[in-house]
């Protein structure tokens, strides 16, 4: 049972758009135990296209296809899928009257010729109504192989997918079972970890398979178990998790994919109903932005005073100026402050706090690049640490970010 | 002269983590003229790189490989190296005296075996450097296609996609000239501009191409222009351009794709020597932390107070329970009050403030999900304006983000 994902753009091949839509599908597909054989980007030129899809015909089961059904000229997919299937585009009467209801209801302006060409569909083609947009999806069959178009736009895209493209390709097809558990590590590097674990993964059955997935400050292990029997899949990756834990314990902070470690503090702080503020200064507002990513966040996290300009120290978390002459604004002393001060600010029970120099010039302190401060406040006081994440700056922002996370987190276990 | 860019992963199959390692390198070799032609994702597997190199055999003249160098037993890039190209690893002493300093110099440990096969490369394989890394790069070549293989580590690769891959490339190939300009426009939809420049868009001559990159609340257009005379491609280009700013010249606010709009933004307030802060409650620190992104941004942004929860709208930014009970949480009033409120503490000369909800269920206000409030204060007053984003969350976050950048970037233009 195997997939290929295609997205189609040209600014996806000069790199000026990242393609996340593929990711997205693969890991849906995944869920249903179809896997994806490969992705392949390619650039909105009609042969190149057919081109593709004549390689693909009869080699895989499903073709996803996202990007070139938006409603402007160069999008080219719906007219290509055309000539494929020897097939004409003729209106679709419900999703015209969708669309004038977007454009007449949403936006409030009578509907355009471009909008009403959206509602064109091949004649062969099983509509995937899009009730978030105005670009309808289309599932077509030839031979042994299903051809599913989709909006390149991601939420249009998402909304598609698990309402009628996943449900449709679960009915359709019988699927083998794939079992995976992520674990998710932070503070100790890939080849630490490997070393540590070396014997147990030479161990692992055949058919479980390990992935290393690195990024700044964290790393997740993946296990893959494939097989016919669904139970002994379970059991097995059962024992060899808790085989892991025992090995790497200390490092572990969760074993859920879609958990990333402000999901899972999130949960503690709204279990044990405790409350979280931050003072950023080197992080820019990013600790707060990824914490209010999280639906129902507002329950624990207060808020953040990101105080970028040494003056607003002064002025809005009431650092004295004395302090931050005596010591540099990247300090341990003017971390805990922040944090100390934030705290009581928001009256929350924990407080982050970062300060540093993420480069590419040394700012209002002579710190070396690099350097950043983390301090904890907890309800029985406050701790910071140094560390020097080198460069870029990127690097240092993202390794700051996850790390004050990993000592929040850990912090708020020891309760 | 054609690319063809491969990430190796299984995780990036799985949909685990998003590649933006092929964009990266994409948008460099456009950058000399090499054009991508397709982007591959391919899992872990030996048999199928195998199979894949084959295809691109002397069918593109450059394949670039990511991924699958670190130093964990999930990485086969190098032993698939070896197989194709009938090779042998053999330790290269520059590069184990690299891993070793790392090692031993930045993270105080003993270097350990799996860190030691890191510096085993193939024998005819050109080394390219890994200066920030401990994965180094090979450059090999076969009949008329070069085959090079890249660490996944983004920063990484980026070292040494910009320090040895273009430079080698552009000296060993001759490129023809491809020029692009992208056009940013700020607040209108795609179709709607697609109506607007319809004409001009018809009368494009055959060399140039026109993209549309729609994301939430922008709208990017990309003209390419491919051909063999540089200066007419230039002349050409520069027309077009002058034509379309005729016709949208009021949602147009730059001409540099790799200068979004906070990019922009900063580069105004740093010539005029203005200052900047805000006070975000529904995007939660993202305007921030976007802004705090930009290299440089200590000149003008001073910071922000991220009053997510309503008690921090009184605690921090002094806004009075009164006109908070008055009026809801969620009101032109409250975000007006805030922005002021923020100007003065941090002393800027403009401030942004947001309040909104973004969702999944309704706060502390009975706003409408997806209702959100944009105040901007300047030096002579503040106004505000309230949006309906719609749903999900994210896209009410990234579309309150855009339009603040927006209203504050249209205001400063005014000065």
């Amino acid at each position: 049972m195997k997939a290929t994902i295609i997205t189609i753009g040209d600014e996806i091949l000069i790199g000026q758009i990242v393609d996340t839509n593929s990711s997205y599908i693969a890991k849906a597909l995944d869920k249903i135990g179809i896997a994806t054989h490969e992705m392949i980007s390619i650039s909105d030129d009609k042969t190149h296209i057919l081109e593709t899809f004549e390689k693909l015909q009869n080699k895989v089961d499903v073709v996803l296809v996202t990007g070139g059904l938006g409603p402007t000229k160069d999008d080219i997919t719906k007219k290509t899928f055309c000539e494929y299937f020897e097939d004409t585009l003729v209106e679709n009467e419900a999703i015209l009257l969708h669309v004038k209801g977007i454009i007449e209801g949403f936006y409030k302006r009578p509907i355009t010729q471009i909008n009403k060409e959206q509602a064109l569909v091949p004649t062969k083609a099983k509509v995937l109504f899009n009730q978030v947009g105005t670009a309808p999806g289309m599932w077509m069959e030839k031979e042994n192989t299903v051809f599913i178009s989709l909006p390149g736009v991601p939420y249009e895209m998402k909304y598609l997918v698990d309402n009628e493209v996943v449900p449709a390709l679960a009915t359709k097809f019988e699927r083998p079972y794939i079992v995976h558990q992520t674990i998710m590590t932070y503070g100790r590097g890939e080849s630490l970890i490997a070393e540590e674990i070396e014997e147990w993964e030479d161990n692992l059955p055949p058919f479980i398979r390990l992935a290393y997935l690195p990024s700044p400050g964290k790393v997740r292990l993946r296990l893959t178990a494939r097989g016919t029997n669904h139970e002994l899949l379970l059991a097995e990756m059962k024992k060899q998790v808790e085989m892991l834990d025992l090995l790497i314990h200390d490092i572990i902070v969760g074993y859920n994919e879609d958990e990333p470690i402000e999901v899972v503090l999130g949960r503690l702080l709204t279990e044990d109903n405790l409350t979280l503020s931050t003072a950023e200064s080197c992080t820019g507002g990013k600790i707060a932005s990824l914490l209010t990513e999280v639906p129902g966040s507002s329950k624990y996290f207060k808020g953040s005073v990101v105080s970028y300009a040494s003056q607003a120290k002064v002025d809005v978390l009431h650092i004295s100026e004395e302090i931050l002459e005596k010591y540099s604004v990247v300090s341990a002393e003017i971390t805990e402050a922040m944090a100390l001060s934030v705290q009581q600010m928001m009256k929350t029970d924990f407080a982050i706090a970062t300060t540093g120099n993420a480069g590419p010039n040394k700012g209002d302190s002579d710190a070396e690049i690099g350097t950043v401060f983390i301090a904890i406040a907890t309800p029985n006081g406050v701790f910071s640490q140094e560390f020097n994440f080198g460069q870029p700056r990127e690097k240092v922002i993202d390794r700051a970010v996850s790390k004050a996370l990993e000592l929040i987190y850990k912090e708020i276990l020891k309760k």
